[in-house]
């Protein structure tokens, strides 16, 4: 038995860990859209369906000809990778497939997080170019900052980003990955403005009622399903390691979801389906950072806390008349914050004032990065196509408006507004 | 090379199949709620999705501070395990937390059977408080008795239960998940009694059709899929053996739901969708206790009966006027029952009678416990909160009378009752 | 350490791979049927779901007992398997449980592709019994042509077929499972006739829309998610490999959903869902055959070939008044065929007018065969039971007329014709 046969098996294992996993992260992509479809109207689901398929596509191709080489290529500094554009040159059997094909699952993700937030009264092609930029410019530069080492094992880069460099944890991306797709979600919120309807006048706020809750559902199951793959896959190798990676992204969303519920039916008097689901997502978002190093007896009060985080957040969302039409930013920025604290706050090997700080600095600047880079994108975007539907294309529906088609058109519908 | 590594190398294989095929049995959570979703009414659409999301929330948390030990901790004289409370002692790479998530999964699924069997006419509340004391009392206690050393591979417990002790062999469940649910459906519907309009007041039944038939075919192709994670994942070792637990887990469903499709057809002269579905998920738990110990070509005739029995099983019940509102009773109780026995039937190394008695006596004593702790449990239940919606909340609608909330408000329904 | 413990680790690790995989192909079954009851009118729903879930019932069992043999068994003459029918004599720990597990999966895709494009007017005995030739005589005959040795690692047959012989490739089956399936769906079309009302007298063609488009996206992206597994788990071994061949699975299909759009979006004006998802699927199916053998870069082209390919063909069979209910034959046929050359055109080792030749003589043959085959099935049908339902058994639906049954009883609709 020569001595490369037991890492070569090893690294077999990974290879199909890694494939099975970033597919399953794929598959996430059918959960965003179940999800948005559901939580929107009848009369926008082909511009939800149109806007999540494409932003894959569109992300995947950017991400091989551009974000890949910013994110884990030779590091400029720790800000951002400088080479390997375009996959080609690498031979067939190379490692650095498998890890391309687990990244842009993550991309897509984050990438698609905004879909959601500004869904019902956002332009088509803004969008897709939203997507195109934010693939190239926002998500692989954050990412170089907390993980660019992260392909040195898999034959690309390796050097440090500045976060990393100053002890920053994000386990599997609660600010790589989604803070930065909330921060750029709450953007675009303010810059698109609330649907048509959403607010009166005098502010009040009017609910707007998901058209499909069986897709909700499966959305969220779906996502759920994807975020064992997400968690568990960013260990990048199959190994004792995984198991208790799976349990933490089962305790903390389970006990979110019950917080969720129980806050908003204490609140409400009722037990609410959305927010229960939405806080089950707020605590697999939480539990994402720091999946790696808590106790589950740590992820059931981590998960209770985004639960609470989550319904608190969607409360204060709508008082500030912020138009959030999925729930993105409170499940996706408010939970991302809380959970790259707790990577500090929970460590089972004890707490440290210093990496709280780290901590805090970490998610902020991603925060801040994402949040100002993507206004920009919208403020240019609105210079040359608009952003924003326009009320009579927002009470026809986008389907009609944008694509002269309708989703349903064997049923009877009947319009909220 | 020192000695080893190759255990290790297994022991990792091990990881990345028990991890996987969790997350797969993990998804029939999705094929659970889309079915009974489907094959409901809608104006109970909210009240399935709330029940099915968040049994499984309660469920984990209940595994995991009480169901798992007493399911594998030390036994005391083959009843009950007795330590294992709560994970937090064992170290971050210790192979219990695969284990862990993996028979979460079978808690999960043997949980929410019921709500099915008892769907459009259970309170919320009362089923939740079910479902923990389900998942404390009433699985554990079972899965002890047949399975309770199965945690001495992964360093909990490893004494033999009761039943296991006898020779009692139910490979991936017939009777510890689904004979085990499907007795405490039979329990709960009994208790709650049938939809109003269900039975003429002469007995007579009434027809009450699904309203989302597409959603029941997703729910069955879910759960199947879940199913080759379930019965192929209770090898618990990623090895040769797995290939036959999978072709059998085929095998068996299809020839299930061909020949209750083809005995419906015979009975009633149309090809009915619903007993064709059903058949094949009645097939799934015939060959889940003994895909392990059978040929295809007796997975065949496995299957054969199981649809039949399906069929069969489902018109007695309507007969004697019991309301199952999914068919769980006859899926997974009678073919729980089947399968069970199918272990001693059809064992490929030959038949004895006493190993049939043995097989006769584990599931018997498993349906008997669950029938009679689920109907106290039922009982205790309706002294606090209640059980069964009244009338008015049931023409009305769960969703309206618990959750205020409609599923579908862009659509024209119309009410079947 | 014996000699033995590293290939047995490494077959372990296939058996992993290939049981996974062979799952997410199973899979892709949910994804057919999302798609075609979202692609079709909702007064065919139950229909479709009868077709697509017995059909892969069928082609279980049939598989077992004939195809597999046909297909792998030893070759006579490199045209037909001669032995191995009924899987039963093999050992529980046999290589060549999972082997079959994964070729049925296989197998069932290419049979369920005629079920969408002969939609809303096929009989479903008709429908049932082609499935069960197609399993026969078909689809393994194909398979022994271009894979019939491929049996030989699993300890079955292992000579290779002519096509294998000749040096026709094709990876993951464009030919073998999709051009094969879409030449059957063009002769179904031809047998059944177009969908009453779907071409004025004039000709003059009509559009009948898919009446659930989330269900349309979902099927698509379940389907993505299964090309995962059907391409890179048609390594059939877990290694270094598999990463490039998910890569390019993900590159051609989202190159392709880009540029159908864009070409349908030029040519009507608009951007048209339906053309955008099938489009993906088409650079799916044209990755199938070469994604072990070309780059990402290719791939791109590849993709948006395929993407165009895909709309160009459905233009034109409508223009040719061939009623394609789903768009299979452009998806399939079309592209099958475009990823067959692609083989040898983008050959990352250069290429060959030779091998272009060998590619299009397999692909031809293939199509041909099934084509005829299919021709004289549908003919024998027709003269056993029908094949076309009527003028007034389709304006019912075939839900009432061949289920006495609705899909959607609780929701009102309206007939689109």
């Amino acid at each position: 038995l020569p001595a490369g046969v037991a890492e070569t098996l090893q690294q077999n294992i990974n290879y199909v860990w890694i494939v099975i996993t970033a597919a399953m992260v794929f598959f996430m992509q059918a959960g965003f859209v179940m999800l948005e479809i559901g939580a929107c109207r009848a009369k926008n689901t082909i511009n939800i369906v149109m806007k999540s398929f494409l932003d894959f596509c569109i992300c995947a191709i950017v991400f091989l000809f551009v974000g890949f080489a910013v994110m884990f290529g030779t590091s400029w500094k720790g800000f951002l990778g400088t080479d390997g554009f375009w996959l080609s040159s690498f031979p067939a059997d190379h490692g650095v497939w498998a890890f391309w094909f687990f990244q842009l699952g993550f991309a897509g993700v984050s990438c698609t997080i905004l879909s959601g937030a500004v869904a019902e009264r956002t332009k088509f092609l803004g969008y897709l170019i939203y997507c195109a930029l934010f693939t190239a410019l926002i998500y692989p530069v954050i990412g170089h900052w907390a993980w660019g080492s992260f392909g040195g094992a898999f034959g690309v880069g390796g050097e440090k980003g500045w976060l990393e460099a100053l002890g920053f944890v994000d386990y599997a991306g609660s600010s790589v990955v989604h803070a930065c797709g909330g921060a750029c979600s709450l953007a675009g919120i303010l810059a698109v403005g609330p649907r048509v309807g959403r607010f009166g006048k005098d502010g009040t706020p009017r609910l707007i009622a998901g058209h499909n809750i069986p897709l909700v559902a499966l959305g969220v199951l779906l996502l759920w399903f994807g975020w064992f793959g997400f968690n568990a896959g960013s260990s990048l190798s199959g190994s004792g390691i995984i198991g208790r990676l799976v349990v933490n992204t089962t305790i903390s969303p389970s006990a979110a979801g019950i917080a969720a519920m129980a806050a908003m039916w204490f609140i409400q008097g009722k037990a609410d389906v959305n927010i229960a689901m939405n806080g089950a997502l707020g605590g697999a978002v939480a539990i994402t950072a720091c999946c790696g190093n808590v106790t589950p007896g740590a992820a059931v009060i981590i998960g209770l806390f985004g639960g609470i985080i989550t319904t608190v957040a969607t409360i204060g969302l709508e008082r500030m008349q912020i138009d959030d039409a999925v729930g993105a930013v409170p499940v996706h920025l408010a939970c991302g914050w809380w959970g790259t604290l707790c990577v500090a706050l929970f460590d089972e090997k004890g707490f440290s004032i210093e990496r709280l700080g780290v901590q805090a600095l970490g998610t902020l600047c991603i925060s801040v990065y994402a949040f100002v880079v993507c206004s920009i994108i919208f403020a240019l975007i609105k210079v040359i196509v608009r952003t924003r539907a326009t009320e009579e294309e927002q009470i026809n529906g986008l389907d009609f408006s944008e694509h002269s088609a309708n989703a349903y058109p064997d049923f009877q519908t009947t319009e909220q507004a």
